[in-house]
């Protein structure tokens, strides 16, 4: 059995890396997983959250959304409707808690950082490639800091962001454990997971759901190996893409 | 180092499953992990959400939320707030899923169960101890349409229900892989997984986190056979408290 | 013409009060009019609300709910909906009212005192239970600001809790006055009153209702005769459960 | 002691009913109790609630609210704040009920009537007025109906408003019943009631309360004897109203 | 072709402006164009919003809506609804921009003024009137700061208010423009327009809408005629209406 | 005195249309005017709002938004502020208006078109790119039902989309009329303007306004000549967009 696109089962669909992609934004980044498009902006602001106040220590948060039209379908505003939905809400709280793995908090004082991922076209792994996307959009906020020398004494950009992180999804479709579903794979999937690991391969968050099956130990190993080595070369890609100097 | 509360590293807190806690629903569970109490109520309603509508196929989704003083400190209520908040959402979600992944739905035609999930007193843990007495909820709640002969054509409680499916938390405190925390484990934690499995040992859902750090693949098998007994005994104890008939 | 549960028309219904039901609140009951059972907590938090700061003085507020499934169908959760209602609302009001014309607010500096009453199970009268249950969870909670020497000069519980006070409902159900309804009486009843008396007998709220009928003075009297000692005898059963001192 | 405006003890402040005071309402009445001044319409519409489909019976339901710059200073509008008070909840429930109290919603069939109660100028006894020029304006919105024959059979205006309905506030200030309380009374006021009554002198809604303190049975009927005698006059003031045919 | 009421196409509908309408608010004033009746009330109020603070300025804004029966049939509250429309935000922003045009900010301090422009009655224009009436309420409530020598140094009602502002609608109707249109002419016109002049003939605003059509330059300038005319003579009503003193 | 990018007074800006921007949309264009970037996309979707139901008439809708940080400081989402903005709601209606002035919504039977206007990038003017990028993809979108012969009886594109609408902001800097203003430009103006209109040059909406301003018959005159002006070269640009098959 083939894949929708005709990759290897273990084969990532194209990665591009923007930087800069907006002009605004401490950082901004297009990341595109194949047709997956997301808009990663880091945005410094002065101040922490209320309960954070005090404390010396800085903040990251994530606000992930998706455009009306990003999908197949048009789906409504959540602006509109007044709320935030159940899955932007856990999606946003695993954005924020991917990155917040992999910065000292301390470096920042009391200043906060918000990584928008604003989901331009949809086609599977939009979570995922927003973690990936963030990442870089971060590194840049935190050099832009460093540039100034807005970081607390003594820090770098490399004692800032201790690790890198980066996402992919995988799951078993007709039985076969695969690499970074598309979206037509993700419907399709009996185990759907996400996987989301520091450039040294260590984990950051495993998250596995089996919602119309279940999966055993041997199926769970599968497939994070797969993702182990798939964020393995995302690592390498967030690299090559901030291995040049930003111009601003 | 001992825990809080003397356990053993791999031992569960007093389970407690009470059936039949409040009078109205069609099933009704106090489940006690320790300290954490949560009401799980099975609901039977007729019809399915819209976008289900024609496809012969019934629903099941559950609603979690917290008692404003279920915790040390006061949380404001939701309903005051005006808005869901993206914790009680991810949970919802999560319980949701779980419990899917046990029932035929097309036993059901095309009338839905909700599951509600109130934590009366909270010591960590909120989100499995539901899962776990939400299933015994469920089974209560699919026995009272079999006796009315609710159930579509030739299904029973067994085919409608083929599997068990419990939950527990796992994590790691100061190094060392532990069952079943409690809030001051949860808090203290350096890796957090929550592990939903059937009564046969297989996989639903499996969460693990580390905010404050990241973990390692034996650290990701300790914490996966720690919950997979876990999730073990627990199904015995739904199965316990299922075993005697409940006068309605 | 006998009542549901065999009841005399002046007889309350079996109460039960139960302190110390959970263990985070500052005051934490469990009331019990017959199948009625309210969860009253009582929350003590620093700070007053904006308007009132400067005063000197503190607050005291309450909040009521119900579980989804705490009545004969399933009620969607205001939360969800992402609005309070207007009997919440109502009864909130009512609640929080009553029980302040029983505290020096004087005595808690610039303190409040929440008093949140969630329906676990309702069979009639949640309102008078909450209210019934709520004045002995305050009590618990002034004992335990009185006991870590948090209330302002001189005060004592007895000075601060200055009266006690419960409350009742009562009804005309095919022409016959009764006390204490249950939900079935209730839905029935030609008018409908809440009865709110300290522990002297004095009134502090009366709210009678004919909202589908009216009714006459000589009416009007044999129903606050009834709630009057109704009253009373709840009055007895909270001086009682707080007769004993209160293990933390 | 003297009232702020002169008045004796059980004096009304002087009312002035005006029908027809706007031109789109089917009923549409400006009741003015002194300084507080009250636009009162009725609209009918076509449909009653989905709860209420099939029954053959109408409905009817109110909504009060005040403008934002009807008091001494300005309350920020409740559409800005996105939710409706608990005391404008309060409000509107009580004119829906006192005015279901007089009306046969048979005679509508499946029809609904909205009483829209908006406070112009405030200076206390906005509930009370409300409900008094309510009912002159469904009294014009169902002869309204009558006239061109849209009342289910053999129904008249005599028999679906089948009694009259008013209101007043009283209290007790310094001791003494008074009748009709203006604003700076209202918040003197030891004890405040609200009474509802048929033209025939019946209760329809009685609502005493005691926040700063508390009342005896004595109390409670000097204030229901200020009243009844003030819901008479009430009742004439409203007849009167009446006399007259309406121009369309 | 002849207009609903008979008028001139270059013709107002009768003007009426009445100062004091209401007794709470600083300026109180009932604008009416024919039929079209709205509230306008100045509300001076302590403070500036937050984006404000420090710059010694103060802010002036608005807030329109209608009563839910103003209308032919009756609308939604948008309080009930939970959330303001856009057609009321538009309005608002309108009015608030217009009377921003006429007021020295700095000499009200770092405090505000909210104009409340409340509809009772519509039959089209109710944006222009409330446009012309707040002018006028605004014009009395810095008279009252005046008054009180709360207007910053070597300020007057003259140099604070430098300009006077009116507002009227224009549109074509079967191709023929016409002036100040009402609700049955507002919605056959194939163009719409709204000019905001002050007292000299100068435009604060002009909005041309052609949504079921489109216009030319000389159907623009014709139409920009009659308003200039008609606020030329709105203009001399709102002086005439300011010319006699406020008894307050 | 020089433009901030050097640009005549009577210069647009850059103006580039993409069309196929993204690839779910039945229209979906990148409009940039400079650094100000909009994606427009047109989504068909089945049936009408439900006040239009059974007219025969189709309907067309537009939504504004702006991402958080498509601008210097980041704006917090309307969705986590749970309501939509004044300006927002403003901006939605005017580009909803302009479209529904080019298209003959009969064509489109009884279905909806919405254009969904997210800004990217802003730099001024994104109101106005929103409008000529949002004509693009209505036409894409009409091509596309037409395509698939979805249009009512005899009609073409060309008849459906009987004109093409395009807009421009304009505005008086320092005394000087300036066509096309970018940001630095837009919060300088004295008066700011901006003009929609058709291919051949009429007007479908103008809006002038002089918030910290006025403005004489000369300068709106000087201001509609460069507005139409540039309106017109929009045109070129959009008819050479569109002169291309678009490969699906």
């Amino acid at each position: 059995m083939t894949r929708p696109d005709g990759r290897k089962a273990n084969q990532l669909r194209p990665v591009k890396i923007t930087r800069n992609w907006t002009m605004h934004a401490e950082g901004s980044v297009l990341v595109e997983f194949g047709n997956t498009k997301v808009l990663c902006t880091a945005s410094v602001t002065e101040g922490v959250p209320r309960w954070r106040k005090g404390s010396g220590l800085g903040w990251l948060t994530s606000e992930y959304a998706m455009l009306p039209r990003a999908t197949t379908t048009r789906n409504d505003r959540e602006a509109v409707k007044g709320k935030v939905g159940g899955r932007t809400h856990e999606i946003s709280r695993l954005i924020g808690r991917s990155l917040r793995a992999c910065i000292d908090l301390k470096a920042l004082g009391e200043n906060s950082i918000v990584l928008d991922c604003d989901v331009l076209q949809a086609d599977g792994g939009t979570r995922t490639a927003a973690i990936t996307g963030a990442y870089v959009a971060l590194h840049d906020a935190v050099s832009w800091l460093a540039a100034k020398n807005a970081l607390t004494r003594k820090q770098t950009v490399a004692t800032t962001l201790h690790r890198s992180v980066a996402a992919v999804s995988v799951g078993i479709i007709a039985g076969e454990p695969r690499l970074d579903l598309c979206y037509d794979e993700d419907v399709a999937a009996e185990v759907d997971m996400n996987i989301v690991c520091t450039g040294t391969g260590e984990f950051v968050e495993v998250q596995g759901t089996g919602e119309d099956g279940v999966f055993n130990r041997d199926q769970l190993n599968a497939l994070l190996d797969l993702g182990i080595a798939g964020c393995q070369q995302l690592a390498t890609a967030q690299a090559l893409a901030l291995a040049t100097d930003l111009k601003r």
